[in-house]
């Protein structure tokens, strides 16, 4: 996301003195919740989903994930090329190439 | 995230044929399987959590989001905006301030 | 389930003295943690599931939410009577037979 | 549960013709959601929940296990004891009792 955006979401919090209730807790089980709802777009059938309603359960995800990041004070770049480089060890190419298995079971 | 971290994120589905296995109904149920497992971080206690494994499961929820977004061809800066807009009027400051009611009860 | 099986699942939690874990709050952040869990059997094929790992995950599920019907002395007999009025009231078989579509798009 | 019960459950289901789209990973989707919105009853306080609307959210995780149970052909009570047994091991009352911990922690 660009900065503007990721201010907006800052300055939407703080607007509303809400930080209060952003234990980094309190942020997982939103991002859980958020992410059931974007679950439910596809509950009893995974192909005719409302797209407009994926984008908003998407943002939602995406939003409590930027609340948390601020409230750990994370770098995004920086724990998720962490476990890039775990993912391309427990994933090697050669293995895992065309095959949906867990590592555990390559 | 920069542009660097997003192209490992692609090319490590790529390189793996993964792309396959990414139908939007997969991801979403991939980005919550992945959320309960941050969740867990907090299962008991949600003071003393484990740092380094919040950031790896963070992590996991962020690059499937990721996937998401590209499987749909979504721009999140454009989608966070449409919801950040409709959040702003669903919780208006002057009756959302410090208060974590649902909007439906302001 | 049989009453010698929920003794076993209380006798276990006593034996543990794990009861000051189990506010209904940590009770419910377990019940979706391992229905994800469940969910996993499922990740990438809905089809070829491992039916030893669903059974166990599933009783993950059974176990907690008894914990929580312990917790907060309910009779799983008489919440399920009231919601099932509300469902059969919510769908009505005229409306929803064969139609999948939640109950405020029928 | 008692008979009736299961058998109001299991009427609701065939009256709508909805065995259809009762797939085990329908069912375990639907699980999850569902739990995650007994966890939205406390998502910003674990303290101040309300009773009645726990009480309805928990009876819909109900009734999902019980449509997977039907659905998969399992007896709760088989599969519950085979995990306790499992549990009983892992957990020895020695090294757990009074301890949050993992297992693998323990």
């Amino acid at each position: 996301m660009n900065q503007d955006t990721i201010d907006r979401i800052r300055r939407f919090t703080e607007d509303r003195d809400w930080d209060q209730f952003h234990s980094p807790e309190n942020l997982a089980k939103s991002i859980v919740i958020e992410s059931a709802e974007l679950l439910e777009c596809f509950q009893w059938n995974g192909k005719d989903y409302d797209l407009d309603h994926v984008k908003e359960e998407l943002a939602d995800v995406i939003v409590y994930t930027q609340n948390l990041l601020d409230k750990l004070e994370l770098d995004p770049d920086e724990i998720v090329n962490m476990k890039m480089e775990q993912n391309e060890k427990k994933y090697p190419v050669e293995k895992a190439k065309g095959n949906a298995a867990k590592y555990d079971q390559l």
